[in-house]
């Protein structure tokens, strides 16, 4: 039986395409945006307001502005979102065999004692500038770099904020893969090809 | 045509042996305890004073403390040291596919444009401590795991020195494996599978 997969990536890096082919070629579930509609069926925030929230911190600066004090007694609804997104993919990851992408998914099934085979996806800047703006297209007076920066920043943010770990330490991770040297489909057949080797107890 | 392959390794991972292997299946020559011989040959220091320096700058703690002002006029013996190695590590990327352990290869080889594929092998403390007692054995009244840490303190150090990058960031790396989850013979199957699909151009 194939692992559950998760896979962290770098923005840019095309971790998401890669999971998704990944999970087509074992025919496995795909998770991704699919948790942000489920957890917010189960936390009952509206759909769009997870979807902002995700794993961008810096647009929820509000929500980190609460003192320690007050952070030590309540839920921020940040936490909740987190927490919703916690139970669905603890809930995926017990079902079976699956690919879950990003919101700190290896921290959450580790710590939850799920054996899953951890992945990240990362590539130099060059690459992740081509990809960012053929996917989402030049943005007018928006330097895609400066965006690139920006968006891991909170990705670490949001992973540091709910792990207390630092984002990207290579002894997190199974396999680490640069998919600008080695290419979308190396990388996707890497993977499945570990996942047929990869030995959960 | 094979690419070279670098491999860095955290103590007690595998990494030599991956490496070797490696380099046998794929029939390539394999660098390690070589480069040491090469390096005193060229360099004239005794094969025994490189081989107890390698990558320890600990021992070598009478080397580096020399102050900033002199150490910007004068070479010292470690210095020359990793010359020597670096220009055996050079001469035997630019002959050709190769396997190459430790010794910052992967940065020289990046710095000299040449290209290679990079991989990093590394595995939690409890598969290290195995392998090292099995390997070179239990040392009375010697802790493994202070052995392990310092040995890694040692590399990263004498790493930082020379490349002023920190040593086992996954930026620098192609495909970065956990030989304790995965195994000798995945990695070493992995990398093989990468080495066929890897364009150096």
């Amino acid at each position: 039986m194939y692992p559950v997969i998760t896979i962290s990536r770098e923005f840019g890096s095309g971790g998401h395409s890669i999971g998704e082919a990944v999970a087509k070629k074992l025919d496995i579930p795909f998770y991704d945006g699919e948790i942000v509609t489920q957890a917010a069926v189960e936390s009952g925030y509206a759909k769009e307001l997870i979807e902002e929230q995700g794993e961008d911190t810096s647009s929820a600066n509000k929500w980190f502005d609460i003192s320690a004090a007050s952070a030590m007694y309540f839920q921020s609804p940040q936490d909740e979102i987190f927490l919703a997104q916690r139970k669905v993919i603890l809930d995926a990851a017990k079902k079976g065999p699956c690919v879950i992408v990003g919101r700190c998914s290896d921290y959450i099934l580790k710590n939850a004692e799920i054996p899953c085979m951890n992945v990240l996806i990362h590539a130099d800047m060059i690459h992740r500038i081509a990809r960012v703006n053929e996917r989402y297209g030049i943005i007018k007076n928006v330097d895609t770099k400066k965006r690139i920066v920006k968006k891991d920043k909170q990705r670490r943010t949001y992973y540091k904020y709910y792990t207390d770990q630092h984002w990207g330490e290579y002894q997190n991770y199974d396999l680490a893969l640069d998919s600008g040297t080695l290419g979308d489909d190396t990388c996707v057949e890497l993977i499945c090809e570990l996942a047929k080797r990869f030995i959960t107890e």
